[in-house]
């Protein structure tokens, strides 16, 4: 039986509900993943799970081993196409700032079904966004559950056209997508930002550059400008759910036919 | 009757349980008040209420009015000392970091027995954290649920006789307090840092601010370096809570009897 609607799991009990005092709503204190599921499996279920046991370990968070979160994926009804979201927090507690001495993290997994779209061949239309990261170099490229930077960011626009907008950072360096990592081919260099000031450091981000590299593409994490962005010869999105999104506008730039976003796409997609 | 635990609603209901799907927990996507209970009610009831209502605007939230607030409250048992804490959140939402059309707020109101400690006359232990704050104009002073950076900050120390840590900038500049605000009495003047890049403007800070400019103290929202803070006449913390907490030692430096902390603290508590 394929479920319609959403399905979750609180600490493997099936409820849809978790303590108000729990410090992942008091505090945001708390990492997530978000996992794309084809044929009825999570996607690169090795590496959201190594980057979940890193990120708890960012923030001194217990993380539940990989056996616990198998074990709750086998009691829900996965659909054909879909997304699971992985939630770890600190836990219920009381008042303060300060973590518990022996806290109970909470684990939350909820699956929605959800149609993946195929590689867009025309490309998205993508905004710049006005509101620009802070740096916090201590939270820098974790998946926290601080995101109201982003849920501003992402405020900024209702129109359904616009897919996606690029971050930048206070001094004004590119960071990535609202929602995604961004990538910008250019002179034959694959380019993407580097992620130690601010912003998340995605799995899909991660599978493209080792992927990219091991097939023979010149590969870079450096600082880029939004001047770096307009000059690309292609730029591209890319997460764990979208795989990867080609630019084919942005602002008053737009970009003609693609030369290394379908094979890159190809390399996500293997 | 006086209930020795906490009791919680949700939303006007009796329930200790929110939505797993809350954007309050997926996202940090709300803001909160910690409020002192004294005598049965609860303190600066008006200032809080326009503080919160004040921190939703900023947020683009939908604030219950006073008189559903009051209603919560109302129905639960007020405890002769104590603490109130009033969250609101963009309520439950499928995901992505959009805020929906036509959002529901929840609101969560606690409230906690708790034995608020007279004025402090040896003062207080405090130290200079290491994690320092990130700049973001379009959250500085909000009390909203992205609390990591405070998280990690008072997870730097576990020593019960430091009751509290000084935050700084990246770039340096003081802040404030962990879980309050920082002023500091130098050359017959009340200084405290400006909130405009950072932190949480407490309504205990601007209640002392518009009592000491009424009682004739020079006051100033300034920048303020480390080097000032060492240099301080006298130093002290304020929230609602504390009320204010005379710093007596800062790292190596400590401080003799105090000249304006009492005539303060007798502002506030008035």
């Amino acid at each position: 039986m394929v479920s319609t609607s959403s399905q979750t799991l609180v600490n493997g009990r099936a409820t849809a509900q978790v303590a108000a005092l729990d410090r992942g709503l008091s505090y945001g204190d708390g990492v997530f993943r978000t996992l794309r599921v084809d044929g009825g499996r999570p996607c690169w279920w090795g590496e959201h799970l190594d980057k979940l046991k890193e990120d708890c370990r960012r923030l001194g968070l217990a993380c539940p081993p990989p056996a616990v979160w198998e074990q709750d994926l086998g009691r829900l009804d996965l659909p054909a196409s879909g997304v699971v979201r992985l939630t770890v927090t600190r836990g219920e507690a009381p008042r303060g700032y300060a973590p518990p001495p022996h806290s109970q993290s909470t684990r939350i997994v909820t699956v929605w079904p959800h149609e993946h779209a195929p590689l867009s061949e025309e490309g998205i239309t993508a905004r710049v966004c006005h509101l620009r990261l802070g740096h916090q170099p201590a939270l820098a490229g974790v998946k926290h559950l601080n995101r109201l930077e982003n849920v501003l960011a992402r405020a900024e626009w209702q129109d359904a056209d616009i897919r996606e907008g690029i971050l930048l950072d206070q001094p004004g360096q590119v960071v990535g997508g609202v929602m995604s990592n961004l990538f910008l081919w250019h002179g034959g260099r694959l380019r993407t930002p580097r992620l130690d000031k601010c912003g998340v450091a995605g799995v899909a981000r991660a599978r493209l550059m080792a992927a990219a590299t091991r097939a023979g593409y010149r590969v870079e994490e450096t600082e880029l400008t939004l001047g770096d962005v307009y000059a690309a010869d292609e730029l591209f999105f890319t997460n764990s759910l979208i795989l990867l999104w080609r630019v084919a506008r942005l602002e008053n730039r737009s970009w003609g036919t693609p030369v290394v976003s379908q094979a890159l796409w190809e390399l996500l997609h293997a």
